[in-house]
């Protein structure tokens, strides 16, 4: 097995990620998270959201909409220009992406290399959504990007709270892409979650670019803080015939995936292009009025959760450990009784569960033998795992297995929520 | 103005509930949630995940795509079953809820009194959705429940942890209904976010009713813990020809909003309805299988942020007061300079500041006198204001005060962090 089907199968095999609708033949581009998937992708969208709210000074959340008036799409430009270029088979009418070359030539093959194409034309990728109760029904769309939320209420964050410029609005939220070619596990989905930044500067070209540079350096920061390897992180910069319909300059941080080079996050200048065209401005506390530019920081949370996954992936000669950051690990602890039939143990291992799953999310395990539940935790990885043994009994102490070394040491209960508060740096 | 006018004007003028779309005109059903608006349902959202999840051993979590294969709503009934009664002026050819009285007196008058309605339709309220690259699109739904995706992994849940029935399944995310009147600020909107929790028991009649009688306490219960006050919560059994397709029993946990008695939640026995049609089993430990029986507990997260503003609202002789319960509360604390134009004031008081910021999430505030600080706090709940005094550069003591009894202590620095961790339960 590759490392993706590795991991695919563990994603399915422990509940980290379902493909979604499995059991009616999956529907393609749509996934579903599993009890471990969940805490993975919440813990990663509360650590971005601490970094970028709760952190700073300058930047406040909201939280939009999904379905937005369909003028909002009009006048952002997506309707006529999120687009993707597309050719078709002529022999059997299916469509690709017309620069997938490697898609291209497997399909090809499949016609034994006689494949036909259509010319290029560019298709829309705005998911359509039916609205009303006569008909004919209203056509709407569902957010493309979930930027324009932020654009379309930057006159009411303005007005009701304190922001002054500099200053960003953060948001998380899904949005959906009607893709051609969905694949790659989580990376290119029809249904996806953003975490966005849109960073408001005054219309000046140099500040503009300061800006930019300043956010690639704390996005590719928080990553690395976060655990992901140097070596699997790059910047990109877009060319500009490739860049989206409003961006002045792009810059993708990539991950090196084991199908190439992918983007993880795209940190984008807008200019004043969203701004201009919702005939929005603002006055500042001299009187003077103009249009902000806007520097972007746009991550996706599922593809984030599959790189996440992919860099915390280690085989060691008996085990599998997924060494992710302890921030980002499903269960922060696992407690386990030595052994499962001596009741005192049992007991005494329920104890300092107890003491421990309202601060940390906690699993609990007696099955088999401690190498069967060290080996289940590190597969999920779980950073510590805490064992209550005979020696418990006569000291109130345990022993905490550290998940990366495999390292044990003795700590008194009594010291236990402190010890891993120290840790979790809480 | 009404209360319900009081809390509309408050939500947006501080940031809390924003009119979706606002700038082209809005967008019936649709609301944006500002910067504290985000926090607040962020935290309600956080203390049903803890009390449903981590405070529990028999529950996991979920979440699945808004988009599933249509197999699925098919199988489930509700492209069939998810429908209003409906019914059409005859004059205009306006569509309304056939059992809402009022909105159809209401209309009513507008042709003074001389209404002339069709017999009543059901109206599905399945939100269509177009998919694909080539036309016709393929049509899907936007799930009317956030439900089905709990069923539809009940077999990946069960196969990849360690459940036993009886277990749950929780699960929060956003459901869309083609709703014919949506209204009452955020209580009825056709894009919403649900709470849910699934628990599969064995199917037996005494064991599902017991299992109903113990969810409707917890639920209840937990919105009293936050804070609701007693006399504005009741419980409403459903009349059986007004219970959705799939229950064999409900009740709701009502609120008492300014426009009647609402539904906060719902609390259904749905017997093997959902799984039997997915065609799903389990097997226990003996080897025995059957089709579980599934109690729901469904709540809304738009109507709750909506229900604990209403009842968090008081009004004091001086001042507007949101007694929301400090872990709802979008503030956990704001710290003033005593005076903006001392120096070091001002620098001690952004120390007290960036000494409590990274564990709760902090405002500041320096414009203005005192006691418009405390008011301007008190209006969006902020359950404890720090002043740093010039007794503080003496003796490194604060004055907390605190909102609802605005009754104020000092504290010394140093304890600060514990003081507040104390009131937290942290």
């Amino acid at each position: 097995m590759d490392l993706m089907e590795k991991i695919f199968a563990l994603a399915k095999r422990r509940g980290f990620i379902y493909p979604g609708s499995e059991i009616y033949g999956g529907f393609s581009g749509f996934w579903d998270y599993g009890p471990l998937g969940v805490e993975l992708k919440n813990n990663i969208k509360k650590e971005w959201w601490k970094s970028m709210v709760y952190d700073r000074e300058d930047v406040v959340g909201i939280d939009a909409a999904i379905i937005m008036n369909p003028k909002v799409w009009e006048v952002s430009g997506h309707t006529k220009s999120l687009t993707d270029p597309l050719v078709e088979c002529k022999i059997c009418h299916k469509r690709f992406r017309a620069d997938d070359e490697e898609q291209l030539k497997k399909h090809g093959s499949e016609h034994d290399g006689q494949s036909d194409w259509t010319e290029t034309k560019n298709f829309n990728l705005m998911t359509e959504v039916l609205l009303g109760t006569t008909e004919p029904k209203q056509k709407a769309y569902l957010r493309g990007e979930i930027t324009q939320g932020v654009f379309v209420n930057f006159k009411n964050v303005v007005d009701s709270t304190r922001v002054k410029i500099p200053f960003g609005i953060a948001q998380i939220g899904k949005a959906f892409r009607n893709e051609i070619t969905a694949g790659n596990f989580t990376f290119r989905d029809r249904e996806f979650e953003q975490v966005e930044l849109e960073y408001f500067v005054r219309p000046d070209e140099k500040e503009a670019d300061k800006t930019f540079e300043y956010w690639k350096k704390v996005r590719m920061s928080w990553y690395v803080s976060l655990g992901m390897s140097k070596e699997n992180l790059r910047f990109r910069e877009h060319e500009p015939e490739k860049r989206a319909h409003y961006a002045a300059k792009a810059e993708d941080i990539e991950y090196k995936a084991p199908f190439g080079w992918s983007e993880f996050e795209g940190i984008h200048n807008r200019t004043d292009y969203d701004l201009k065209n919702h005939n929005l401005k603002y006055k500042d506390e001299d009187g003077e009025e103009y249009t902000p530019w806007v520097i972007e920081t746009s991550g996706g949370v599922d593809r984030a959760a599959l790189f996440f996954l992919l860099n915390a992936y280690h085989e060691e000669k008996e085990r599998v450990i997924l060494k992710l950051d302890p921030r980002l690990a499903p269960y922060k602890v696992a407690v386990f009784p030595l052994l499962a039939n001596k009741e005192d143990l049992v007991k005494k291992a329920k104890e300092v569960y107890e003491l421990l799953k309202p601060k940390f999310y906690t699993a609990w395990d007696e099955r088999g033998n401690i190498g069967k539940r060290y080996f289940a935790q590190d597969e999920i990885g779980t950073p510590w795992c805490v064992t209550v043994d005979f020696t418990t009994l006569e000291d109130e102490t345990i022993t905490v297995r550290d998940r990366d070394s495999a390292k044990q040491e003795r700590v008194v209960i009594d010291n236990l929520l402190e010890y891993f508060q120290n840790k979790l740096s809480l």
